[in-house]
């Protein structure tokens, strides 16, 4: 995983994610306020980390009350972007683009999804949530009439690059890369978002091979 | 992503998958020595972070040479356990199930595959690379016989946790989770490593919406 921009918090933003999906299970069973220590013991942090991870982007809390759960929720949900209109495409329907197209929250994300495309003649045409998949030939006449904010990139390794470089020609600013390549070379202006499957096992073969030792 | 034990150098680990795969291409195209600083150059890392990282697990350069390729490619490819004959399951055989037995390079990981299963009778039978889907049913006798290192959990969502619960209870001590949700409770030994796709989306909305601004 790796993003572009401002590096030196992307683990805190990461975090943010993670406390956000909490504090949801939180609203849900009706609890109001929380304190950093009781948030930090249900997910393995510290108080002071969660506290410096919040206070980088404002001041959520009261000292000696804690945060209040919903209006936490709606602050985290602001910054991670999910009140800010961004649009997305898919391209590559395969396995893992169907996966995304039948089961991803898009909307949790705040991200509105304007079409999938695909090479494959089996594949256009299909409908997914009231996505029908059109032909990848179509893309570069849709992103002439409007250029989304995101593209979903899942098509084979083997175009994977070649891909990239012409979505970014036409306009293309961020790139949520499931490709398991490196699509674009360091310093890219583009915001890039790596789904390494062969990285995060890595990381994880790492860790038990260590424990087996 | 989130994996216990090691935090400290958590970072550190999964940037070394990153400089594997580059090793992998030079040694493709007969590079047979590199520098940290073409190194960092070509994955937008400084060297200093490169030298860093490798000095954290041993001594593979050399003053003025850099890295052997091959065989800095080898070393790392035993810090990420490719060669500690690590074997995994598969529970839940959806589409990204599907998407993983059909295209995932375990053997580049080092992971053997004992099998895969799932509760949908349409999807019982079905055979991926060699490996057919079996019950879920029987997965209890399986693991009577056999305890896995990993098991790659990709059922719903509303069955994660309880599976998660059943799987550890059955002695396995490892989970690469896809389920995007919280499976194990803070300070579990189990060693997990989440593949979170929300956070991943949700990290690059806060960077495309920061650049909106």
């Amino acid at each position: 995983m790796r993003s572009k921009g401002f590096r030196a918090s992307d683990n805190s933003i990461r975090r943010l994610s993670k406390y956000l999906r909490e504090l949801k299970e939180m609203e849900k069973r009706g609890i109001e306020k929380v304190s950093s220590y009781v948030l930090g013991e249900r997910l393995g942090h510290t108080p002071s980390q969660i506290r410096q991870d919040l206070s980088s982007f404002g001041d959520f809390g009261y000292q000696g009350y804690g945060y209040n759960v919903s209006s936490l929720r709606r602050s985290l949900e602001d910054i991670l972007g999910k009140n800010s209109e961004l649009t997305a495409i898919l391209v590559g329907a395969g396995n893992i683009g169907k996966a995304l197209l039948e089961n991803f929250p898009f909307d949790e994300c705040g991200v509105r999804l304007l079409g999938a495309y695909d090479v494959d003649p089996a594949v256009i045409g299909t409908e997914f949530r009231g996505i029908a998949v059109q032909s990848q030939a179509d893309l570069d006449e849709e992103l002439t009439l409007k250029v989304p904010d995101i593209a979903i990139l899942c098509v084979p390794k083997t175009a994977a690059v070649e891909t990239a470089e012409h979505l970014v020609e036409r306009g293309i600013r961020a790139i949520w890369n499931y490709t398991n390549t490196e699509i674009l070379p360091p310093y890219s202006p583009v915001i890039l978002e790596n789904v390494h499957f062969t990285d995060s096992l890595q990381t994880l073969c790492h860790y038990v091979a260590e424990a087996k030792k």
